[in-house]
């Protein structure tokens, strides 16, 4: 099977990396341009590479598509009537209701999109900072829609199997809304965290005096801005709904501290506690 | 010098580590129960120990109080009769404003107290989790007020140091505010994402699929319930007001994004992102 990733980024990357330690070959990597394609070379994560992306995906059987979210549907415009026959096509965008309702319609005759998620990350997001095992056991949301091949889902999940994540499928909408709540509005939330401190007039001290809780908890806020924009834009009305879900418990919690009402608080911290190490423990 | 530790959990055996390892003798741990006590012997945290607070402090030169916040004022309360003369007390409390303004009013005369917080912490909060390195590096607010005796303030500085940390002086109300948005808010914060998710319909997916995003950003609600209660209810005023500055912050990128200002987003998080790498980067 040729194996084509459109995009050497971190995502692009790492999945390289993965797919040749398990094994799979004739894997050509399309990146923007020429510099990051000699260092891909050079790094091990493709055989072989263009930066054309019509004679790139010519002859492959799977397209990963790893390009920024709002490149996607034309970046998959342009592959599409180039693609050989029975061909799927998959993406690793953050957000997928968009995404894959406007590329379902696209896809021509006898080519397959299904849209993917990989739950791995961090902060650096070139092609440097790639590892073989960013995948390891992380979770992998494949979206399923009334217009899914079957045929198509099991291809991706094989290859998503193969290196080493966890595949689970989510109809588009619910994927939004779960990403929303675990991953866009904690961006929002740190961002808001570190742009309240720098507003105060005691910035320097609560700089020199922030440790590892403020750290952890605004790691986010050190990703990459653009990817951020195109998490809001393109997630927006499910974003706004959990910021409304996260409202509503921190202002409970406001009023119970304005209360000063000790035996509340603990009840609302022990039942956080509980829950996050039901997920971490 | 004699230091009594009254107090023998993550903080106090931490201190007595660090303090042994750094070459002091004569330490004293205080712990509340015998069996605390016996595995602080065992773990070589103090030289010697007894559960006794009178016995414990009756030839201490310094002693560092590391009990509960709402524990502190009682225990001072208690042993400030029967200190020696020129004895300095200092207590390790994450709030300051009303632990020193009642402490420096209720020390007899010829003996002295200090604020004290150091700002490092971990979700552990039992002696098992002590180490000597806790407070390498990490700052340690001292607080000056108008009654503080110089010569205390240098000997409980040079302590602080002796044991690797770097100590700062603040003003009690500066102290508190700082904490309030480095330490307290992002603590209510994660306490609210944590309820949000935990409150929706899709919560098993949300837990399923939760990466190191979300448990970097909620790491801070899995520590001590009873230790979030003491901070929201000694530190209100402070928190309430940097909880304020958060619901701003995060109501202008709310409104960007209910807009779909690209441009405007990007900026935001870009000068988080600055920010927060100008303190971590």
């Amino acid at each position: 099977m040729k194996i084509a990733i459109i995009g050497l980024g971190l995502i692009g990357g790492s999945l390289g990396l993965a797919l040749k330690k398990n094994g799979a070959h004739s894997l050509i990597g399309i990146p923007r341009d020429e510099k990051t394609l000699q260092k891909a070379l050079a790094l091990g994560v493709v055989d072989e590479g263009t930066t054309d992306h019509l004679r790139g995906v010519k002859e492959a059987d799977l397209v990963f598509v790893c390009v920024p979210i709002n490149l996607i549907v034309p970046v998959v415009g342009e592959i599409a009537p180039h693609l050989k026959k029975g061909a799927i096509v998959t993406d690793v965008a953050s957000t997928k209701y968009e995404v894959v309702t406007r590329l379902e319609k696209a896809m021509p005759k006898g080519t397959y999109f299904i849209g993917g998620h990989p739950l791995a990350g961090k902060e650096q997001f070139k092609i440097d900072a790639a590892e073989a095992g960013l995948f390891n056991d992380r979770t992998w949301v494949l979206t399923r829609t009334s217009r899914t091949s079957q045929r198509a889902m099991e291809k991706v999940t094989e290859i998503v199997r193969l290196i080493g994540a966890k595949p689970i499928e989510l109809e588009p909408k619910t994927h939004d809304l779960v990403v929303a709540a675990i991953s866009h509005v904690p961006l929002a939330v740190a961002v808001a965290l570190v742009n309240a401190v720098s507003g105060e007039a005691e910035k320097v001290i609560m700089a020199q005096c922030a440790a590892s809780g403020f750290r952890d908890s605004t790691r986010v806020a050190s990703g990459d801005p653009i990817l951020g924009v195109d998490i809001f834009t393109t997630n927006k009305k499910a974003v706004l709904k959990m910021i409304g879900s996260f409202k509503r418990s921190l202002s409970s919690l406001e009023g119970l501290i304005k209360e000063g009402n000790g035996e509340k608080i603990r009840e609302e911290l022990a039942r956080a506690k509980q829950f996050r190490d039901s997920i971490y423990g």
